[in-house]
């Protein structure tokens, strides 16, 4: 029975970066999401793939309860996405966007995935991401993410979107051109009076600042000596996130807090190796692991004032 | 007695921001760390300004037990700088630079601050640096900033007297350009190979990387909802951080992550207003507060895993 439902892409992404270049690896919102969130909670995924996807490459998925009954194939190729980081990894260059299968993508969520308490609506015309929240359990919690084409293109349906949500991750450019705020303190604000009670705002290798009506909480990003390919950090953040809520069933002040480590320790293990590749081998043991260790890098003793 | 020295600049600066302009404000590396400094330890400064300076709009250091004593005052005008900021006020640019009395500035340490064991080296030609170190007590803690122009003119001075300091306190591009290394991880390891024990990058808005032997710590910085003035973040989160040890006495791992987080909570206040203003201003009371609401922003339960 699933618990978490994602919403998304599955891709096959050309990667180069300052370390190396890779071609035609998996990869997609909904994968890497699933992949982080599959240590957690039971996933089903809804997205459409083409003919000439490997069915069997996500076999390792279904170890970790993925259910994958939600992934149509279609007459066509499966999306693909080809980009370029420089040093500086928080900016990709997209170098080639094919969207083949994706474009008549028109998200049927199954009947036994209707009741997933949990929903992801990765990034995708805000139009789908509406069809989808019609379609599910009315008192799901629902998070969902978006991109500078949608918030150009498709404003009134996206700002109709958010407004059905109860949380919005976005990264601080995305924030400031919905809101037409540059302080992320105030979008927050604005962002909470449409309806969602949390706001996320992913700052890349700087961490991640969460709003809420009680107050603001940031963590930073686990410190690593080399990041090797970002991409899908952020889906796999919201991987680590929604599978921690979905685990412990609760959303209040205390789990989002906890939910947001956890998307950050998972996603400082995604940028370890192109593509989905150091998730699809991570150990629970690992996670515990950085957890402790980061932990560490944010400790400090009380201090004491006069 | 003087227990905290610093080496550096008392300026008149003209600033513009997003949110207002000033001219000929109080300003300079050794102004702006003395200002937060003074609300944990007897200061003795050295700098130096022109004719034209007001002595007396720096009286209300004197109450906070700063000794001025160290400024001398030369024929000529007081160093002025003017700057700009857009709304990403992580970069400043700079419109003017008039040296004057600085471009003769030989830092002659007064024989009654010869002692003082803590000793900030701020953004100096790093030959005069190397010069104070000469004069100072040979067991004291010191720390060094420096800027892309030392860099890039005086590159062999200046890994001279980073040879001879405890701490060095630079921003990312700095420690970039130092090291020629992209990851803070391995460029601070490479710094702690020349002498320093402790390496802390600065990172605006997004807090501080702070590299020792033993591991990394990072503190993101205090959220507010508006940044008015940036300029002297960097010298308040100085001033925050040794005041912060030369009150306690002992440098060890645990009292440099707690300075971290006083010197974060200094600068937090600094770019609140204009120039010195905000800081000139403060209570002790909201030192407190404003670390516990910091502390409140960092909070999360120990996530338990099965």
């Amino acid at each position: 029975m699933i618990n978490l439902l994602v919403i998304g892409t599955i891709a096959y992404d050309s990667i180069e970066t300052p370390f190396g270049k890779v071609e035609n690896t998996l990869g997609g919102s909904a994968l890497h999401f699933t992949n982080a969130a599959s240590f957690f909670a039971d996933v089903g995924i809804v997205a459409t793939v083409g003919k000439d996807f490997d069915l069997s490459s996500i076999d390792f998925l279904e170890e970790r309860n993925v259910d994958l009954r939600g992934i149509s194939i279609e007459d066509g190729k499966t999306f693909r996405w080809e980009g370029r980081y420089g040093y500086d990894l928080n900016q990709a260059i997209t170098l080639k966007t094919e969207l083949n299968v994706i474009d008549k993508f028109k998200p049927r969520i199954p009947d036994d995935y209707v009741k997933a308490d949990f929903v992801f609506l990765a990034n995708i015309d805000p139009e789908l991401q509406l069809y989808v929240i019609e379609q599910i359990n009315k008192k799901a919690t629902i998070i969902l993410d978006t991109m500078n084409f949608w918030i150009e293109n498709k404003f009134a349906a996206l700002i109709d979107a958010i407004k059905k949500v109860n949380i919005l991750v976005v990264n601080e450019s995305e924030l400031r051109e919905i809101t037409k705020e540059y302080s992320l303190i105030r979008g927050a604000k604005k962002i909470m009076e449409l309806g969602p009670s949390f706001v996320i705002v992913k700052r890349g290798e700087y961490g991640v600042f969460m709003a809420e009506k009680e107050g603001i909480f940031l963590t930073p990003a686990y410190p690593l000596e080399e990041v090797f390919d970002p991409t899908g950090a952020g889906d796999t953040f919201a991987g680590g996130f929604m599978g921690y809520l979905a685990n412990v069933g609760e959303v209040n002040s205390d789990t989002i807090k906890k939910a947001t480590v956890m998307g950050s320790v998972m996603a400082s293990f995604n940028v370890e190796d192109f593509g989905i590749n150091r998730i699809k081998g991570l150990k629970y043991d690992e996670i515990r692991g950085r957890y402790t260790a980061f932990k560490r890098c944010l400790h400090f003793e009380d201090i004491e004032f006069k």
